[in-house]
C-alpha cells in the first residue's frame, strides 16, 4: 500500500510561492523519504497567471480566485503566501479552515491582527496553523521557542527581524551616510515594501514581535500594545556616537512578562558593538530567546528572501506531513491570557546625547539634573566646541524611564541646552 | 474527561536527571498547558538513593535496577540519563523499548555506536527515541535540522560542541597559559569527563558530529569514520600566531558530503576571528546548519548543565506528550543509507607555521617547495629571530590536502627547517 500523498494548493507565486514550488519540484524523493509521504502541488493561484517565474505552472491546477483554491477537494494544505492582513489572504484562510484544509501561511500581518480568531477557528475545526515563514524568514524560531523550548518558562524574546532596516542601519554607518540617502538607495534596490513605514517604522517587526510573545507567554497576540518607533529619526551623528562608545544601534524588538504586565517594544536600541546582536550586518536576522532553565539561545539567519523563506514553508508543510499537529500559539487558542499590557518601562541604562552652549557651568546644570532625577552617570564624553556649542555624550547607569522623562522635561527648560536632547535605550543582551 | 497524563520513568540522576525532576515538579501547570496533558515522573532509578540532591525523591517509586523502571507498566517514556554507550544505559533502553516506551536520552555514546540498530528497534516496535540533549546542551539543533530545515539538501553542518575544549582554547589565549596547565585547571573544576580524551580527544564532540551526520545525510551513523584529533598540540604560540593573522583556533567539527563521499571531521581548525565561530567564548557551543535552500543558520547557547540539557531532555518530552511522532534520525532507519567514508581531503587554506634557521635562502627554499606542489601564498609573515631560528607564518590559498603533504614531506628534508611544520585547516565559515 503506498502512502497518501499529501496534496497543496499554494495562492500567492510571488518570490515565496515560486521558491515553495521549486522545492517541491525538485526535491520530491528527498520530501518523500523524510516524510513518509509524497508532497504534491495540486492547485495554484495568483493575480496573473502569464509572467515567467521560471518554474511551470502546467503541471497544477489554476485557480482565479484563491478561496476556490482552498476549499478544492483535491487539497490538504492551503499554503497561503500572498500577504495582506484582510482581503483574500484572510477570506481564504477561514475558507481553507472552514473546509477542513490545513494552513501554512507566511502571512505576520494577517497573523498579528486575526491570529487569536484564526487560531479559535482552526482548533473549533481540528485543523492546524502553521507560519513558521512569517517570522525572521529561514531561521526555525517558532519551532524552535514553541517546541524546543517548551520546558522553559520563556523570560524575554528579543530580535532584529527586519533585515532592510538592519540594512538600513548598517549601510549608514559602513558609508557614513544620511537616513533619507539610504532609504532612497534600498527603495530603489526594491528592499522595501510598497508601503516603507512597514519596514521603518517596524510595523512588520512588530507584527513579528507581537507573534513570539505570544507563544512566550501563553498570551493572545496583541499587536496593538506594542510600542512602535521607526528607524527614520536615527541620525548618521547618534550612530558615530554610540560607535564611539562601544555600541550599535538596532531595530530591536523586545518582548517580556513584568510584574506590571506584557512589556513588548520594537524600536531603535543601543546594544554593544561586540555582542552577536551587535555585530549583525546587513539583511540578516537575529533572534534572541531566554528561557528559565535554557539560559540564552541565539538563532541567526536569512531573514528573507526566496530559498530561506521558502524553506520555512516546507518546514511547516513537512510538519503537517509528517503527523505533527500542535496549537497555533502553542496552546489552544482559548486558554491564552489576554495580556495586560505594560508601557515600555523597565529601567534600562540610558544613551544621552545633546549639544550644550559654551557656557560656564554648562555640564555641572546637566549632571544636578540628572542627580536630582536619581540618575547616576557611567560614562561621559564631551566633544571640542563646534562653534558656540558642545556634543555631550553620556551613558548612564539603569534607570527607570519615568526617572529620565523627569530629567529629560527639565533639561528643556534649561538655557545651556542648545537643541533637545535624544535619549535611546541601551539594551543588555 | 480528563487527558491522559504523560508518565516518565527516570534513569539517572545526576545534573541532568536532577534538572528534570526539577522541571516537572515546579512547572506542572505550564507543562500541562501546553502539552494539553499532565507530565508526571512515576519512578525513578539511580546509583545511590541517599545523596542529598536538592529535589525530594519521596514523591517516586525508586528501582535499583534501570531495566524494571524501563519496562515498568506505569510507564510511557523512559528517560535515559545514565550515559555510557553500553552497559545499563544501553540495557535498560533495549528493554523500554520493547516493553512498547518511548525513550528520550542525552546518551551521545550509546547513539553514536548503537543508534542505527536502537532506530530499527524502535520502529519494529512503533515507538520513538528523542535525543536533542544529546547534541549541544540546550540549543534545540536536532529540531533545528530535523524538522525545520526539512525541506533543504543540507550541504554543510559544522558544529563547536565541546564546552571543556572551548573552555581550555579561549582560556590559553586570554591568560596566556600553555595546555597543560589549563588542562588541570579545568580538571581541578570539574570540567572534565572522568576520562578527560571524551572531551580533549574529540570523542564526545565527534560522537555528536555523527548523530548530526546521520540527519543531515539520511545515513546511518558512522562515528568510526569520524576523523578525530583533539586540542592536546594545540600550542600557545600558535593560538598567538593565528591571532596575529586574524584567526581563533576551534576545535571544529565539519560534516559534508563530498562527491568522493562523507567527510566527518571533528579537528582544531583556524576559523575568522571575526566570525560567529571565532567569537565564541568559553563554554558556549554552536551549531551552524548550511542548506541549499536557507543558506546558513547559526544556533548558539549553553552546550551543558542542568538547566539546558534539563530543557533540551524536557523538549522531547513535550513533543511526545503532544503526540509527535517522527524517526529517529529523520527517516526510517531501514532507508538510511550506508554512507561511504571520505578522508577530510577537501580543499581548504591552511595556516603553516615553522621555524627556519637563520641562513641564506632559507625562506626561499620553502616558497619554492610550496609552489612545487601547486601551493601558493596569500599571506606570509616572518618574525625577527630568536638565536638562530625565525618562525615563519603562512596562509595559504585553497589547496587540496595531498598538495599540502606532499610539500611537508619535502620540506621535513631541507637543512633550513629547525623543527617540524604545524599545519592546521583554515575553515570557511
Amino acid at each position: 500500500m503506498s502512502p497518501t500523498p499529501l496534496r497543496l494548493g499554494v495562492a500567492g507565486l510571488g518570490t515565496v510561492g515560486t521558491g515553495v514550488l521549486r522545492i517541491v519540484r525538485q526535491k520530491a524523493n528527498l520530501l518523500a523519504a523524510r516524510s513518509g509521504r509524497p508532497i504534491e502541488i495540486v492547485a495554484v493561484s495568483a493575480r496573473t497567471r502569464d509572467k515567467d517565474r521560471g518554474v511551470p505552472l502546467d503541471p497544477y491546477a489554476w485557480e482565479d480566485d484563491p478561496v476556490r483554491l482552498a476549499t478544492r477537494d483535491d487539497v490538504d494544505v492551503f499554503v497561503e503566501l500572498m500577504g495582506g492582513s484582510d482581503g483574500p489572504a484572510k477570506a481564504a484562510t477561514e475558507a481553507a479552515l472552514a473546509a477542513g484544509k490545513d494552513v501554512v501561511t507566511a502571512n505576520k500581518a494577517m497573523l498579528a491582527i486575526h491570529g487569536q480568531a484564526l487560531a479559535a477557528q482552526a482548533e473549533a475545526e481540528g485543523r492546524v496553523i502553521r507560519f513558521e515563514a512569517a517570522v525572521a524568514g529561514g531561521i526555525p524560531v517558532i519551532k524552535a521557542l514553541t517546541e524546543g523550548l517548551a520546558g522553559n518558562e520563556i523570560t524575554r524574546v528579543m530580535g532584529v527581524m527586519n533585515g532592510t532596516c538592519n540594512y538600513i542601519l548598517t549601510r549608514m554607518e559602513s558609508a557614513g551616510l544620511p537616513y533619507e540617502e539610504v532609504f532612497e538607495e534600498a527603495n530603489a534596490l526594491g528592499y522595501l515594501e510598497a508601503d516603507p513605514q512597514l519596514d521603518v517604522g517596524g510595523i512588520d517587526a512588530g507584527h513579528k514581535l507581537s507573534l513570539l510573545a505570544s507563544i512566550a507567554f501563553g498570551t493572545q497576540v496583541a499587536f496593538d500594545d506594542v510600542e512602535l518607533e521607526g528607524i527614520g529619526d536615527v541620525t548618521i551623528e547618534d550612530i558615530r556616537r554610540a560607535a564611539d562608545m562601544g555600541f550599535r544601534i538596532k531595530l530591536l524588538g523586545v518582548a517580556q512578562m513584568t510584574g506590571r504586565g506584557l512589556e513588548q517594544r520594537m524600536a531603535p536600541c543601543l546594544v554593544p558593538a561586540q555582542s552577536p546582536l551587535g555585530q549583525l550586518e546587513g539583511g540578516t536576522n537575529m533572534v534572541v530567546l531566554e528561557g528559565d532553565h535554557v539560559g540564552q539561545i541565539v538563532l541567526r539567519g536569512a531573514g528573507a528572501g526566496e530559498g530561506p523563506t521558502a524553506s520555512a514553508v516546507m518546514g511547516d508543510v513537512m510538519d503537517i506531513a509528517r503527523g505533527v499537529r500542535l496549537s497555533t500559539f502553542g496552546q489552544p487558542a482559548a486558554e491564552l491570557a489576554a495580556a495586560k499590557p505594560a508601557k515600555a518601562a523597565m529601567p534600562a541604562p540610558f544613551y544621552l546625547r545633546m549639544k550644550l552652549l559654551d557656557k560656564p557651568g554648562a555640564l555641572a546644570k546637566i549632571a544636578t539634573i540628572l542627580g536630582q532625577s536619581g540618575i547616576s552617570i557611567d560614562r561621559m564624553r564631551q566633544y571640542r566646541h563646534d562653534d558656540t556649542t558642545a556634543p555631550i555624550l553620556i551613558v548612564t547607569h539603569t534607570t527607570p524611564r519615568a526617572a529620565l522623562d523627569e530629567a529629560l522635561t527639565a533639561m528643556e527648560g534649561l538655557d545651556v541646552v542648545a537643541e533637545a536632547p535624544v535619549a535611546i535605550r541601551i539594551e543588555s543582551v
